[in-house]
């Protein structure tokens, strides 16, 4: 959420010259996405994010998401495309960093979701889906089930009873739990794996792009679903859960794609397994950025109130209530 | 350099609804200007930035800079307008603070100026002073004359000279000079007052905007002139004078609006003065940001090696020499 690499006008101009892009009128450094270094960039043709990757991202995954946003893109699918320079070459160098020149979509990221953007949500995550049924290319999620206690460990048990005591020992038995519950004849597909509201652009009620695939690899679709669930079905601190943001965006998954009988058998699971991803790497950054740095630390806890909720037999019968309406209502 | 404060669509949408400007169709953070949290807002009708005031813009000021630019736009300079809403109230309440619609402008802001760009940036700042002739608020410069001494003591002997070993005893002598060399003798009027390249919109050649007037105040516009100088002519870390950008931003200036013999004879002083004022900012923020925070500190030392540059005497004569050759050329 930071620029962390200064770009000057001169640099980006000499940047554009390889592309048919026009001439730059506008550049704004934007807070937005991981630790990447953003630029909104206007020319006299048209507006684009320049991205300069910093370590977080590794440039041997860059072809992965090219292709996965183009082939999604070929699909009719809301998603930015990475833009070719002169000679067909979409990934650059810039400041030293690997750097792409990406599409500028119209939309905003809401904050406090309506059923309908909820539903909406569902429905292009389902329509995304379905357009990788045919998706060839792999990439092993480095935060899926197996780095789980390896990121634990890294947190130590010091510092994750430093956030709440006892966390040590509940994320242990967690890890426990899902290792001897995970579903292993499920299919594996490209997903998004971190579709929280922030990578959903929106017009109104109407998805105009999905966005920031830097997360994207090779999964569950129902993990997908997941983590999805997880981040848009309660308060931001995880205080409460939203039922009717959970039907609708259930539905409208169920609507565009369908849930199958094992999948939804999985789902408990998998909504487990994403709080479990999403509360261990907030406590590795929580325990390793400095209070005082001005990056915003996201409250690991805020996913533990959302483990709590799915580890509860009276709530998840509601969300398999849920799962049988949207069966019926697809 | 970052957003402080966090808007959601939801929240800017309804600020926006207040002015006849559109409905929101995009929202991005921007890293941009002094601290104060800026949005890149686009609406279906126009593009805007949304400016929220954090602590170190006094509220109590904005009438002066509201006023300033509303003078200036008038007068045909280019600037950045606050837009008013339905009822004409230019000055709104978002999050918790005061907030402003700002007029969006193209441009870029240049790292590595040409001589034209130096000439219509004096062009541009020769043409405001003219412009300000007949502007009759004021506003003390609160980082003028009298504030050095104070501002040295804040930093303490011990934090200056662990930046640079006998800095405290250097700035001290200088505020001894400044203090008995300062002419009193000037009219005062509105300047910037930190015209750095940061500050002036681009598009090639041509001054599409100046803007950031949040250090604006009641001086002599031969200070402002210094400011501009010592911001414009140097490599960035003061190692080293461009004189050929300083003679097209004073042949600029002086043939936009002249520069009178008196002033001429104090720009020497004005220049150590412009020196001394960002060593001191400077060696203040660099005490005061933790080495580790995500904000830039910026180097105190680059105005300390222009202090040096225009207290030489061989300097300064090829500086009149300059303003000499302005004088015939205007």
């Amino acid at each position: 959420m930071a620029v962390y690499t200064q770009l000057g006008p001169e640099q980006v101009s000499t940047f554009l010259a390889h592309y048919d892009a026009g001439e730059l009128v506008a550049l704004k450094g934007i807070a937005e996405g991981v630790e990447n270094s953003n630029y909104f960039v206007e020319t006299t043709k048209s507006r684009f994010i320049l991205t300069l990757y910093e370590n977080r991202v590794d440039p041997a995954d860059l072809p992965f998401f090219y292709a996965l946003l183009k082939h999604l893109h070929e699909a009719g699918c809301k998603v930015p495309r990475f833009i070719p320079d002169k000679k067909g070459e979409w990934l650059q160098n810039l400041a030293g960093r690997p750097a792409c020149l990406i599409e500028f979509l119209q939309g905003v990221s809401v904050t406090q979701p309506t059923s309908a953007q909820a539903r909406a949500t569902g429905v292009a995550l389902g329509q995304m889906h379905a357009a990788l049924t045919d998706f060839a290319l792999q990439r092993p999620n480095s935060l899926g089930l197996s780095s789980w206690r390896k990121l634990a460990g890294q947190c130590t048990n010091a510092g994750l009873d430093g956030i709440k005591d006892g966390l040590a020992a509940r994320i242990e038995a967690e890890c426990d739990y899902l290792e001897r519950h995970w579903p292993e004849n499920l299919p594996l597909r490209a997903i998004h794996a971190d579709l929280f509201p922030d990578n959903v652009l929106m017009l109104g009620d109407r998805v105009t792009g999905l966005i920031d695939f830097y997360f994207a690899c090779t999964d569950a679709l129902g993990y997908d679903l997941a983590v999805t669930h997880s981040a848009w079905c309660f308060a931001s601190d995880g205080s409460r859960f939203h039922p009717e943001l959970s039907r609708n965006l259930l539905g409208g998954y169920d609507s565009a794609h369908g849930i199958d009988a094992p999948t939804r058998a999985a789902l408990p699971i998998f909504c487990r397994g994403a709080c479990l991803r999403f509360l261990l790497t907030r406590c590795y950054d929580w325990i390793n950025t400095p209070a005082n740095a001005l990056v915003t630390r996201k409250d690991p806890l805020a996913f533990l109130r959302r483990l709590d909720f799915y580890c509860d037999d009276a709530n998840i019968s509601e969300l398999m209530g849920q799962l049988g309406n949207a069966f019926e209502a697809g």
